[in-house]
């Protein structure tokens, strides 16, 4: 935390000089503010409305996408027409022509028109030429300016490298350009000398589509390999170039990138270059120490620009989300003190690092004015910024004080503007915005002046405390790969799993451990010339054993208190916690999974462990039922008897762990059948089990055939109980042979059971459309495809159909296919053999009517098989029936919503599905008719979390169980409730007169 | 409502009275309050600490039934020395002596002593000649008496006799006795002249085990048959003869009683005679009416005694759990004010009736004193009564005042009398009691002495409101027999009927009724000439029919919102409602269910459907999981598909409506398959389904025989579940089928099933055996024992294995057998012909180690089968094992309550259970160890009410299920979760800055 400034000559004064530039502005008023405008009425409406500012910021969100009227009038009426909204009859009246039954195109237009008017504000034209119109204006008025190029996904590098090309073209352009401009000394000369009088600013994450924290140095190298001609380019054409700074999870990287593209020896002497420090995060002090560390490795100052910081929400959302450490202050004082703070040590170093202030606060800037002219700098030696359209009377104001102030310009199409757009209109109606305050709720200038009073900071931390159970749930955190400490600590894992092959796998019958003579191999995927685990193969004596001592240890164990259970399982999570590199690099060899997507399968064990401890007191702990004088009525739970655990693979560890939880929670003996591709992941389990102090009794550890054993347990008499995740097929039969009722069989046999999907996604005419490519490759070629929750069917509406298809194409193709042990691996192998040969006879032996429309390809001794994609019409066609657990996937196009819809339902499954659309009603009826366990909207259709999606499926997809989720636990106990009659002799307790 | 006294010369002179008085009395102190004794000290305890008191109180109670001082050591323990309990060193050290692992036998006897020391301050000596010394004491001290002897319980005709051959004794022993007493003016001249010294109270509900409103004549004509003889004796004795009032069910018949004999010939001119106004009841203005009406018809005047009233927490507790009009004031200051308004009525009328006075109160009874005055009435116009052993001082003054005190004096053993015991520890430390407060709390007399001002009533009334589903369920009231229209609407619907005999019953399917050509005939049990139903039976055809019909009408009806599907279930319940009597009478004739039992069963159909309807919008509704910025998650549950329901004949109309009303509000369509034994009552139900407004298409009425229809529905691809309740047999092969899977199946087949239960109660050394045999009687043999639910097995421990059965086999001798049609019955037939035989065989054939200990007989035409017990010694016994479905009870003894645990458990069932005990360790090894369903402490084991007692049992009973309450509806349906992801563009409406 940086010391707080308190100089209180410097608040006298800013307070002087802030009244005096007031008092000047008097009557000027930022256009968007303006009640003479409609955009000004609108913005008063959105102030007073939260309810109308969200529908109406998301309606100008969706609107580029719109391409029809009719679109445009269902949006109008879905997204601003709401019943009971209080609007003025004027605009009402308006709206509705729009959207009526004839939704007058005129009215359309106007809407379009207007909105698009408003983005222009904001945004300078897409043309090139007409940009630098624009950008000679600004010159012209007496600003600076520096462009920026919108569009900031990237979801392929086909993508990346046209933005690198714009971002080429407008450097040679302006570059061009400004030379035929007249001179100003006041923007063009700073501290060392002239400046360039083209400025471009770049977000560094669009010229890459797998960005990412995980993997670190792929990334750095290359974005390197793109930003070098960039920057070679800008300093022959003397453009300066800015590195914008975005998320928080991109911030190391660039922040190397510019450390090594600043002390690359074509740009060491360089002085154009700048950096942004972003004050709302807490690092920002030390980014401000580590830029000035720079400074000295350089020939040449740089530039940084100051700034609050524009992610606020994601980054809030984000943090929370994944339950990583809230990487900005969350307390808006605390920013804007910060800001000072960091105003003061740019200014004290000014001839290492030109410092320019970015800010519409008055407050922060004329801090920064007064400080400099405490420090007696003269006014080239900082230079002041602001957006594009906001702001206009202090820039003006600023500017005249003789301050060099350069317009942040975005150029750009207004369909990837809109976002943009939105941050903006978000900026001058937020609550505690500077803008807000002082044009909208008439904020005494003099309060809005004064220094920041640092707050309370939100509270971001889960209130789950480990081991008491009393504490209310929170999902594990992720690993934040943006720690270099996290990636060292897998590194290092990993190298310990390596070291520790191959494992030899023993069954397990209280505590006892007994190798079978013959043993099952598991190769590792990545490179089945390793093995990665031997395990050993149980036969029916054995497994008769496991339920003989499961049998005789379950009644002291069902009448264990619930407490104790649940302690047991908070126990096994904290061991989990404590191995989870190790286990998350276990099933990097052992099941070829990725970094990211191992580690989440270990934090959701520990998340099922956590849940149900705390879900089994209330969920099967005592509850009263009604009360009534004279009687006493408690209905509790209790477990029914040896459970057995049948798992898959494809979470090794986490649906395991969530089955085994659960069913010992609630009061039953266990006996694990792990999958036999999973018996490292499973052994650790068992492991773990016992060292959490679970009794060698109550749980045994069966490694064994379906043939061999897996019958016989099912089909015992002393089993109450199955627990099944995996096929369809298997599943049924599970079902079937646990309906009869064998000899001496004390009990009716439960099942619970979760079996496959076809799970289809729908990308509606208005889909955000990064968002839909990124949620689409994730949730259709994440691990391999191989989740039962994986979208294997993806039903495109009307005319995006070929756009998209061929953006989801160019994703595929760039998808970084590697061995799972490599970080920056995005798909991974499949699991074994006998998958790669199935899948590989599908792709090439495709039903009649599926084109294929991409198919991958790489190279490996491993089990790799790349993205496939097939096109289909017919929704019967049996790529669209078939649950083929790969990375293969099926496109159709529907030609309306409803009929996307009536596709996606046509399976015998219902497990998962998704739908990207912006269009209300349409969500509507997805969430209506829909017909699947978990639906997603706007996000891909895997990776539910314990507790905020609890998971499962029905018709051919399961039981129509929630693991996760409320009533799961219930499925392993049975109720009883306790009447006590407690009037005695005419005497009852509760009752007094 | 009586009109209250607002008379200010009135108080002013009872304050002024009441003030003297109390200053007489000064230093005097009701002898249980002095903290001289001992009991003063605990009655200080008890009066601080509200838990002490309950456990003391209950302590009180049970100790005459412990015979062993290791059983006194144990309820010391249990009772009193509780954990964290705050006793005065001297009491803890005392009675850890008591209780200690030595148990003390000084130390305990110490404590018995001293209890039944307190008991004799209330109650009098049991042997009649001890019993008349401490009478004759309280003559000598100026008071005169009337003797009641204790015992309100008799569970046979054997006790009744014996009860009233005890009181015909002691009205001879009195009244030769009283001869030999000194004259003494004050107390023997009333104002028409001498009084008889001996003076007797009677309840007479001992004298009759199966007083009963419902059985109304019934009831009276053996009562009368009893008191007849003891009023001529009396009146040959020259003994006064006094009916107590008891509870309010038995107000009318011990009215019309008291009625019938006064104005009998034998006894219209005998003046003394006498009966009870309790001011508590809001009745009792019309009771004093009713009086004076019978004052009229009378040659001489009688004696009313008003007291305020005994039975108040009963009452209270009664009218709740029934859901009847509460009777008595629940605000205590009403019953004051209207025991003060009755005092002036009474007085007014001194010369018609003879009023006494009986209360503690001081206010009370000086306001009778003042007003008797004011009306110039000799002292000797009113008598004062108060309770042996309670307010010494308060007699005494009245007493001196020249006014006849009357003392109540209960003879008794202190086993019978403890419950007298505490109801008078009770009075005595009631918080709003005048005893307490003048003598405990040190109110000041003037505040004691001023008039009641009579408050708010406690809310009795439930808050549901039919059709509205907001308002919280409530269990709908039973028929309230005590009230003389209910009775006569009743027959009236019995005769309707009678008259609309036979019944056609037809197969609808989408409301087209077809009646077969062969039909199934159900005789009336009663009387098998009569033929109640012919019922037509479905083939495969219709059956498919059926299903199709079902299966095309069900996404309609799935997507139908639970409101509207609740509010069709409401409108069920009222029609049901509005035709329970003809429901219920038509049970009484197709299925021989006595009228309560018939009325218990409507009832819960009509239970199930309100609560359903409420719990289907909380259980099934959208419910928004863990709340997170950015997403959105919400869970609900969707109907499955075709629905079959397979309901037994025993409950014909709630477990058939509350299966089908399950199923229908979680949004399946249901195919309804009756019982062939309850044709007419599941037509009704399904008429009534139509009348709500359910559509012809949503459910079909389908009667038909297992083989041909029962495993074609239960195979069917398109058939989603089967509710089923019935036998083991078919509940099994049910569960077998269902869990295949056939060809075109949609969706995993799921069976809600209940099956049978041989469900034992438990008798503990320490149990209230009143209640113990009047709990055993009704489980084993209502119903004729053909409930699920039934006692089958009773486990009685130890030493009072003899007592009991004996008591028990006096209980079946004088149980009431008749057609079910007569209120007087108490058991009817079995079902059918099948059911008598099978029975029959058993009884007649009952395996090698069954001793028969009691067969009832009963001749007639229909299918009566009476009691019939067994005892046996091996729990494994066939007749501890097997499921018999009739009034057939099998006993065994347990030396400990371990063993009867054991004994208990010992079964394939785990449906209901029973346990009598006031021990509270093992009521507490009972709720964990005892492992049924539903466990019930200190009553009987059949009669759960929805909400209430969630129903149903595990291992060979059934799947886990309650029905009536939480997670039954889930098992209809199938869980969806939409989640969706709020952010767009970096934007979240749940996040503000």
């Amino acid at each position: 935390m940086v010391e707080l400034n308190n100089n209180s000559s410097l608040d006298k004064r800013i307070l002087e000089l802030g009244s005096q530039c007031w008092k000047k502005m008097q009557g000027e008023i930022p256009s968007l503010f303006d009640p003479q405008f409609w955009q000004g009425h609108i913005l008063d409406w959105v102030m007073e409305d939260e309810d109308f500012k969200i529908d109406g910021f998301r309606f100008v969100e969706v609107l580029p996408a719109l391409t029809k009227n009719r679109q445009i009038a269902d949006h109008v009426q879905d997204y601003l027409l709401k019943e009971n909204r209080n609007l003025p009859v004027m605009v009402r009246s308006a709206l509705s022509m729009a959207a009526g039954g004839i939704a007058s195109p005129l009215a359309v237009m106007a809407i379009k028109k207007n909105i698009s008017e408003m983005a222009r504000r904001f945004i300078t034209e897409d043309d090139p030429d007409k940009a630098i119109q624009s950008l000679s204006k600004l010159n012209n008025d007496g600003f600076a300016f520096t462009a920026d190029i919108l569009g900031e996904a990237s979801t392929s590098d086909k993508e990346a490298e046209q933005y690198l090309k714009k971002y080429l073209n407008l450097i040679e352009l302006l570059g061009n350009a400004v030379t035929l401009w007249p001179d100003n000394k006041k923007l063009y000369i700073g501290p060392d000398g002239p400046l360039p009088r083209a400025n471009v600013s770049v977000k560094v994450s669009a010229l890459d589509p797998y960005m990412d924290p995980v993997d670190y140095h792929g990334s750095i190298g290359r974005l390197k390999e793109r930003l070098l001609p960039l920057l070679r380019s800008a300093k022959k054409h003397n453009v300066f170039i800015n590195f914008d700074l975005e998320q928080w999870a991109f911030h190391d990287i660039t922040f190397q990138l510019f450390e090594e593209i600043a002390t690359h020896p074509d740009l060491i002497d360089w002085p154009h270059l700048g950096l942004v420090v972003q004050a709302y995060l807490k690092e920002s002090p030390g980014d401000c120490d580590r830029l000035l560390k720079l400074s000295n490795s350089r020939d040449t100052p740089f530039t940084v620009r100051l700034v609050k910081g524009a992610y606020w929400d994601y980054e809030v959302v984000n943090a929370r989300q994944n339950g990583f450490a809230c990487p900005v202050f969350t307390n808006k004082a605390r920013t804007d003190a910060c800001y000072e703070e960091l105003s003061l040590q740019l200014l004290k170093n000014h001839q290492r690092i030109h410092p320019a202030f970015a800010s519409h606060n008055l407050r922060s800037v004329l801090h920064a004015i007064v400080a400099a002219e405490k420090l007696n700098l003269d006014p080239q030696c900082l230079e002041l910024q602001m957006l594009y359209g906001m702001a206009e009377p202090q820039r003006k104001i600023l500017s005249d004080m003789g301050y060099r102030m350069r317009i942040y310009a975005p150029i750009g199409e207004l369909l990837p503007g809109m976002g943009y757009l939105v941050r903006r209109l978000l900026e001058n109606t937020s609550n505690s915005g500077f803008l807000r305050q002082s044009y909208h709720d008439g904020v005494d200038i003099s309060n809005l002046l004064r220094p920041p009073k640092p707050g309370k900071e939100m509270s971001q931390e889960s209130e789950m405390q480990p081991g008491d159970l009393s504490t209310p749930f929170a999902n594990t955190a992720f690993l934040d790969f943006s720690i270099p400490e996290v990636r060292k600590m897998f590194t290092t894992a990993l190298e310990a799993v390596q070291k520790s092959l191959p494992i030899k796998v023993p069954i397990v019958i209280s505590g006892i451990q007994i190798k079978s003579i013959k043993e099952k191999q598991h190769p590792c995927p990545n490179n089945p010339e390793t093995i990665v685990t031997y395990l050993s193969i149980a036969d029916q004596n054995q497994a008769q054993q496991a339920i003989n001592n499961a049998t005789k240890s379950w009644p002291k164990w069902r009448d264990t208190s619930l407490s104790i259970r649940g302690k047991l399982l908070e126990k096994l999570a904290d061991g989990l916690e404590k191995d989870r590199y190790y286990l998350a690099a276990l099933q990097c060899f052992e099941s070829g999974k990725p970094w990211k997507e191992a580690d989440g399968d270990i934090a959701e064990a520990i998340d099922f462990c956590r849940y149900y401890a705390r879900q089994a007191l209330f969920e099967l702990g005592p509850s009263e039922q009604l009360a009534m004088a004279g009687e006493n009525n408690i209905l509790f739970f209790e477990g029914r008897g040896p459970t057995v655990i049948i798992a898959p693979w494809n979470f090794p560890l986490a649906i395991l762990c969530g089955m085994t939880a659960a069913a010992l929670v609630a009061g039953n003996t266990v006996i694990i059948k792990p999958s036999s591709s999973a018996g490292s992941s499973g052994f650790e389990l068992y492991k773990h089990l016992l060292d959490a102090g679970f009794d060698k009794d109550i749980v045994h550890f069966l490694p064994g055939s379906g043939n061999i054993i897996g019958d016989f347990l099912v089909e015992h008499p002393q089993i109450a109980q199955i627990a099944f995740t995996g096929s369809k097929e298997i599943g049924l039969r599970i079902i079937e042979k646990a309906g009869k009722t064998y000899e001496n069989q004390p009990q009716v046999k439960k099942v619970v059971c979760e079996m496959g999907g076809k799970n289809g996604i729908i990308i509606d005419e208005d889909a955000d459309l990064d968002a839909a490519i990124k949620g689409v490759m994730h949730s259709a070629f994440g691990y391999s495809g191989q989740k039962c929750s994986a979208c294997s069917r993806l039903i495109i509406v009307g005319d995006i159909y070929n756009a998209f298809t061929e953006r989801l194409i160019d994703a595929c193709r760039s998808l970084p296919i590697k061995p799972a042990i490599d970080p920056g691996c995005r798909m991974g192998p499949v699991i074994d053999k006998v998958s790669f040969h199935r899948l590989s006879l599908i792709i090439n032996n495709p039903p009649d009517g599926a084109e294929i429309l991409f198919e991958g390809n790489y190279t490996s001794p491993g089990y790799f098989l790349p993205p496939v994609i097939f096109a289909v019409s017919d929704p019967l066609n049996p790529m669209m029936q078939e649950e083929y657990f790969g990375p293969i996937l099926t496109i159709i196009k529907a030609n309306s919503f409803n009929m996307a819809i009536e596709i996606a339902n046509a399976t015998d499954f219902a497990l998962t599905g998704g739908v990207f659309s912006r269009n209300p009603s349409n969500l509507k009826k997805a969430r209506k008719h829909f017909k699947v366990g978990n639906l997603y909207l706007n996000r891909g259709c895997t990776g539910a979390l314990v507790q905020r999606q609890p998971f499962g499926g029905f018709a051919m997809s399961g039981t129509g169980t929630k693991a996760g989720g409320p009533g799961y636990l219930r499925l392993f106990a049975d109720p009883r409730c306790i009447t006590e009659n407690t009037m005695r002799s005419g005497f009852t307790p509760d009752l007094q007169m």
